[in-house]
């Protein structure tokens, strides 16, 4: 089968693309009765949202979002929960300069290879646009977790590199994500970066960055191995974001480096409850999780539209030139932050679904 | 649905215990008249097998892969594939040591919270015996993959770093990889990883490793978008392998370090084909195969089957200690490697058939 | 999973209530380059369209069909096609006598227990308003069959039982089923039905009918044993639509009293084409397409909504009475005949699809 | 993908040929916890045996079922349960007669054509011989019911109509289901019905049949509206069984004869339960259970292997006859009603686990 669709129990299939009338998302799974409305999931979208600084693209949207099924009265009824966003400012510009030529580090040559056609209209399915429909389902996995779990999980995302400079986690402070515009958990850091993005901005290149992704009061038992393991479902989900590049779960690379004696996350009664004494796992043994914290980072590539003419070909198989002027995120590892979180919500909100079916 | 099944169109579901009486896979969606044998796998089992030198479990199976199903006068009739490797060496040792007990890194713990009762023979399901199964379902994917394409592609691996020490990229040589019990390309490194090891082992203690995938003359237009993109799919692949705590495509998280310029890969015409400047994208664009290398690694954290006496608890909620006497590991990165090429196998295979639904 | 999708390869999702602002479904898996546009699919959902007749319910709807996505420039691009159409007649009226009972025959009272919630209105997502985006799957389908098969595939559907009235098969005219509003292919029949079904109407009673669908020129060699044959997919999709209580595959039912003798369909050369001496296989051996006809038959049961009161109970428990008074159709099955038509092109889609994945 | 496979949640995969080594299947998704040894499927399979009266074909085949993987010590453990039966009495005929010949009726020129190749020892993987393991399924599908829902599920079946001949509703009595070797539920009719196909055997005729399964104690709130309804997939299920031509619920086509004050099923308090007047719903309403019999008919065509020549062609498009000497069922009828019976098992226990993902 075609690959729009996410998920077995908690399964969701976007569609639409980046200048078209509208997109949107279709979850088949939720639950019955949990409490949903459009202003749960806004929220969400508007930390994704383009041009909420400098440091993003400069495109206009409102990422208004409908719920235009499977609620009634206010809480969900069991049947699709059917999402949309309009379109809104699909500039009608002029796409003569791209619509023959295949830009490097794009998915250009790829659709027109695969398909024989692309939508070539600000990158068509392939735009980081349909990325806010996966931050509106995310949403609605939150409140299901919610609902089931009683409010247990949160999730939280940050970025811990961008470019070659990486935050000190000696000083990271969870409340300083929300205080600067990169979800840097790092004041200090995150004055530098502002200083290092401009620059890039300003001269048209760009930067890349590993974004981290923590959900706290999982319950232990989520994960279905061999195959379909926590770790393997959200090492996928984080891959499939445009531009990622590589996915770690808790120690990750790092635990190569590791002797057995390093990495091994001791065990010890804590009143009735089981605790361990460091989290290399992060929070996945065997594809289940332990009830630690369930830590996922993941790379993404510096944005391919950058200002130096690059060497391409064209649909003719002729040699050319290609450069980008126009609106774009010279780091798009900054908007990845809350797409991360929401990769992590709808696949432990799925987990969750289908532990039930076989474990009760 | 619960999770022992990997693909679509080739999909294979595998089952048994290390302790078990057997284990096999059923593998549905091979194409009929593909030639197929018995010795065709072999060779692959073999590459994996345990006991093959001092460097991994002492474990003595033959792992001779029997095919049941699916292949009438040399060649396979598009029914499904059913392979058998029975278990002859299930040492019946006393487990009264280890049956209550959670071994710390394993998944003991997560098992018993899951489903309330595990096999604790060898790890029952969730041991490494089970990657034969892989090995042998990417045997047929082999065939798969040569009979469709005539034989283009070509899957290796190797490992890259074991413990600290990573190889010289300078002095990559594929040919050594078949020189050393380790895949190491480069034949200094290999020489100086068998006195590592073997104090490692010697001591008890187990070391970590990443393991690299490559795989050359793959057809561009492999990959579902925007959720089962190759790349997506392979991290996934990778990851539910035992032990992997991380995957990367292409330059990975180094890519996070770059400028857009530096990490662009330049197109230009070469004839009538096209070649790109650099392989910093691993040969997947936007989830779909590029016709350039696909390229892929993944880290194994150290065995966690270690002399050293480690902190855990016991079923009952008491705190104990824990440790391993017996066959074990010393580097399960190296069994990895076969691994590896086995799940990039079927994650090809599954890609070509599905792109043949819709793109026919 | 939930169950608001059908097919592999082609795959559609609807979503949406009877009485929400919308409903829609997102085909994924549709090839690329097919000729795709809003009219091909207009006509199917007039045909379906209720108020059409005075035999059908007088709930007036445009169902004016808008395609949000997975179109560009006239043809498919192979990304997922969004469908919606607007309600526009969900008459505000006062549920309060139907919103506590559970009407008999409804899916009031199982959706109510399954879900612990309902949407009332209009029957909510239970309602055969669902199949409007059924019809409009089964356009886009028939767009893929003419595309792949050069329109070599003719589906027709006729309504050949009404209440205990058959036609008569020896003055089957396929071009009469447009002169009728019943689907008819007998002229004289329709003209009987037509004085039959007032009288039901008028005094508030309803009438079950039987449907043939029949798709010529398929191809061989479509349908996946030994679940997934295309015999039991097509029980499947017409067993899912609304009030349809049976289903039959060629002679069907009336096999179960052939001898051997009789039931056999003898085979012989014509020319160089394989042909049948008969078809009470009605074009499926093996659960694969034999080329010959491709016939299916399926019985709706008489609406639930009658004005004769019936009792049942409500959500408190209580013995009461309800009956129907307001919009309904006499004979649901009349507008069952455009919606087994479009449940024949999904299914016949999706194998096709996906006989290319495993044989080419 | 391919279509071996069956169910969502409790999902089997059957492979094997007739004539190959043996047949098997692997369960994915049992629950954890659930009795289960080889004894508990051994009585199912022995009633679908060949070979037990002169009424069955007389390949003898000890169907001995072997548990390979998923038990541990006398109970599941939540890994895939795979089950293996030797084939032993494949007689080594010389198959020249029919290798190059298609049978009517049979698969053999649909297997040609869809893969270029076929098993033609004993009909390969289109043989009735599959249906073993769909009895074997059912035999855990039994267990996992009778696990989860403490033993309320009772599952029969009854063959009620013989070539032309009905039992009598009336006298119908499950206790004679037992007594006679065609699971006939009047002891009159199967004395009759000895005569008529021993008469149809000794002339080297065959018969058709018609079998109802009965499901009794199913909860209420089993089924996935709209696609994967519970009638939708039983159709589905019954439908893949060999030979079937036609699947029903409840009243069936009759229903399209009534008017819709006969087809209401009245309900109405009895204490606390809801209780209905009648049952022409079959027990399924907006396809999800009422906690009614969930009631299932299907028609069975006469085995299509028959003393008479019939014309037929061969693999080089040439006119033959053949005819069909050597062992066969004279009404294949007989044997399907142990399979509807494991068919109507395997549907309800796979709907038990999905509706616990969604609804808990």
């Amino acid at each position: 089968m075609a690959g729009n669709a996410l998920g077995e129990s908690f399964r969701f299939t976007t569609w639409g693309e980046s200048h078209g009338p509208a997109i949107g998302c279709v979850i088949d799974g939720v639950p019955p009765r949990v409490p949903l409305k459009e202003s749960d999931l806004q929220g969400w979208l508007n930390a994704r949202k383009p041009g909420q600084s400098r440091f993003t693209t400069q495109r206009q949207e409102a990422d208004e979002v409908k719920i235009l099924s499977g609620v009634f009265e206010g809480v969900t009824t069991g049947t699709p929960v059917s999402l949309v966003i309009e379109n809104t400012d699909q500039r009608s510009k002029d796409y003569s300069d791209i619509k023959d030529k295949f830009r490097p580090g794009h998915a250009d040559y790829t659709y027109w290879t695969k398909y024989g056609i692309r939508d070539y209209r600000g990158g068509g399915r392939s735009s980081a646009r349909e990325t806010a429909m996966r931050v509106a389902a995310g949403g609605v996995a939150r409140k299901v977790l919610d609902h089931i779990l009683q409010e247990s999980v949160s999730i939280k995302g940050a970025l811990v590199q961008m470019g070659p400079h990486h935050i000190d986690r000696e000083k990271w402070d969870w409340a300083e994500t929300g205080n600067n515009p990169f979800w840097c958990p790092d004041a200090a850091a995150a004055a530098d970066w502002a200083d290092i993005l401009d620059a890039a901005r300003k001269s048209g290149s760009s930067l890349g960055a590993v974004v981290e992704v923590v959900a706290s009061g999982v319950p232990a038992g989520l994960g279905e191995p061999v195959y379909d393991k926590l770790d393997a479902d959200l090492a996928k989900a984080m891959m499939s974001i445009n531009a990622v590049k590589g996915v770690e779960i808790g120690a990750g690379f790092a635990s190569a480096a590791f002797s057995g004696e390093e990495n091994a996350d001791e065990m010890r009664m804590d009143g009735n409850r089981i605790a361990f004494s460091s989290n290399q796992a992060g929070g996945v043994l065997g594809g289940i999780s332990s009830g630690q914290d369930v830590v996922v980072r993941f790379a993404v590539k510096p944005t391919s539209s950058i200002l130096s003419p690059r060497k391409t070909v064209d649909i003719f198989g002729k040699d050319t030139e290609i450069f980008t002027k126009g609106r774009h995120d010279p780091c798009v590892g900054i908007r990845a932050v809350p797409v991360g979180e929401a990769m992590m919500a709808v696949v432990l909100a799925d987990h969750l679904l289908r532990n039930r079916a076989q474990c009760g």
